[in-house]
């Protein structure tokens, strides 16, 4: 009797290094990859073609992608803002070009530096180079639970936007909470207003854990019938809007609550925290994924190590 | 259409200050604790009457009684490891003593320094005690979801533990993951064991955010109809046998959930966020509940305070 198979997307290397104050190296993001190869992860937002005096910490995008062993089981997918970066990224041979927009139009703005409309205007030009080269094109949209700047994000917006991508082909779409404004009953409203209009699409749900509450929203997307998650590796990001707030769900926090609760995602939970471990050194300060630090839920402590301890 | 109403106990003045290396004035204790009660907070563990060596921190706990405001609707609670400490709990004038048992023997040994046998032979001493001066006797299972020693903890244990209790006339248990090792799963399980055994047990839940699923625990305790939960202002706290993990699931992160969830807490989040903040300048260090750095939901950013984000 299996449990319900979880798809986990790690975006630690893109989403999560991009804000990092420390560059880290081609080399070192290589051996993260491969050992998160090794310990069971398959598909990757591996790094973004945007512009790299913009994002100097993703400027080595085609280095990554030239140097990371290539299978047919792996799936690696790089962010394009535009026409310029899909020629890049078709160069570098990427299997999916996420192409991204804001559900709020001052977020879009604030991101991107245009409004939402000519955003999804370019989606079309990206789609027919990629069509042309095979590759696949996924949405993403930010702040789909909420904008730092306008609040509370209709769900309608998102319907509207998802359409749109559905409209130029895209089967497979990723709703971002960007600063962590999601919550369980926005999380059902979001997910069921989309599986009303657009069944036939495939959704993605990427949560910050901002507010503290990531893994409760994944609970309630899982509850909502979603089954792929995006997560980083040591809850590596953050978002320059919220100071001191950690980032992204961790990636083997969200995999340690997939095991408890009977869901498989072909990940080994103790293979990921050395890998977390090394990610907190190559960024140099501490990271707020939980596991790393705890360790497994069933490595018991000897009864010599003991303090007192009451509660 | 009101929501069901959640009941939080504030902890962090016991379990929460209990193993920080820098001891918090009584002054400032009170000044945190009538702080709590204007957020609205109603019920706390106060302080412990254990030995003054063995934790110097609380061994101002008569002097923290006698210094806050006592107040009809106020419920205040404390730690009471023996007859001695229900002796100091009298003249204190607490309102409920707080008697303590872990579900595994290791632990309890670890703890206490005697079997679960002794230790629930004592509690009929401590009952009969507060009994002579109307003081409500409320009990606790340390290691509830599982022991750092001996691993998972059978629900029938549990279920043997509470129904001592409730021979003496025990009518209110807090059940507490020491460190940090329930599951949505666990949680099912034992509460349904307990309300299957003991229906008259009104069951508190204490849970820990050593492995990141604090609050998603709490979800799974409301699903199982359970509606007291004990948390700590900051995330204060911590268990000295998982280092670098987090303590206690933080009180605002909670309210924070409850709120967004429908349910009502009488508490304030906005004031509890200063106060989660000076607990953090009390004790010195970095405190892990996450709204007191990103705000509440909708707190909105001017948009000329922007920088670029993604994702």
């Amino acid at each position: 009797m299996g449990g319900t198979v979880v798809e986990v997307t790690e975006v630690g290397l893109r989403d999560g290094l991009q804000a990092e104050p420390r560059i880290v190296p081609t080399a070192d993001k290589i051996a993260v990859f491969d050992a998160l190869v090794a310990a069971g992860l398959r598909r990757f937002e591996v790094s973004s073609f945007v512009s790299p005096r913009a994002v100097p910490q993703l400027a080595d995008a085609a280095d990554v992608l030239a140097g990371i062993a290539r299978r047919p089981d792996l799936t690696l997918a790089c962010l394009v803002p535009n026409e310029k970066g899909a020629e890049r990224a078709i160069a570098a041979k990427v299997d999916e070009m996420v192409t991204f927009v804001s559900a709020s139009e001052s977020h879009n703005r604030t991101n991107v530096n245009r409004p939402i409309a000519d955003s999804l205007r370019g989606f079309g030009e990206v789609a027919r180079m990629a069509a042309a080269h095979d590759i696949v094109v996924h949405g993403a949209v930010a702040t789909a639970f909420g904008c730092p700047f306008e609040g509370d994000v209709a769900p309608a917006r998102v319907v509207e936007i998802v359409g749109r991508m559905a409209a130029i082909g895209i089967r497979g779409v990723t709703l971002g909470d960007t600063t962590g404004m999601a919550t369980p009953p926005i999380v059902r409203a979001v997910c069921g207003a989309i599986r009303d209009a657009h069944p036939e699409i495939a959704v993605t749900l990427h949560f910050h854990n901002t507010r503290g509450i990531g893994l409760v929203n994944v609970m309630a997307g899982l509850d909502a019938g979603i089954t792929r998650f995006e997560s980083s590796v040591g809850g590596l990001g953050g978002c320059p809007f919220a100071p001191g707030a950690t980032g992204n769900i961790s990636t083997e926090d969200l995999v340690y609550l997939l095991d408890e609760t009977g869901h498989e995602t072909g990940i080994d939970l103790a293979a990921m925290l050395p890998i977390a471990r090394r990610m907190e050194q190559l960024v140099g300060h501490p990271l707020p994924g939980q596991l790393m630090k705890a360790g497994p839920r069933l490595a018991l402590y000897p009864l010599d190590a003991v303090r007192r301890a009451v509660g």
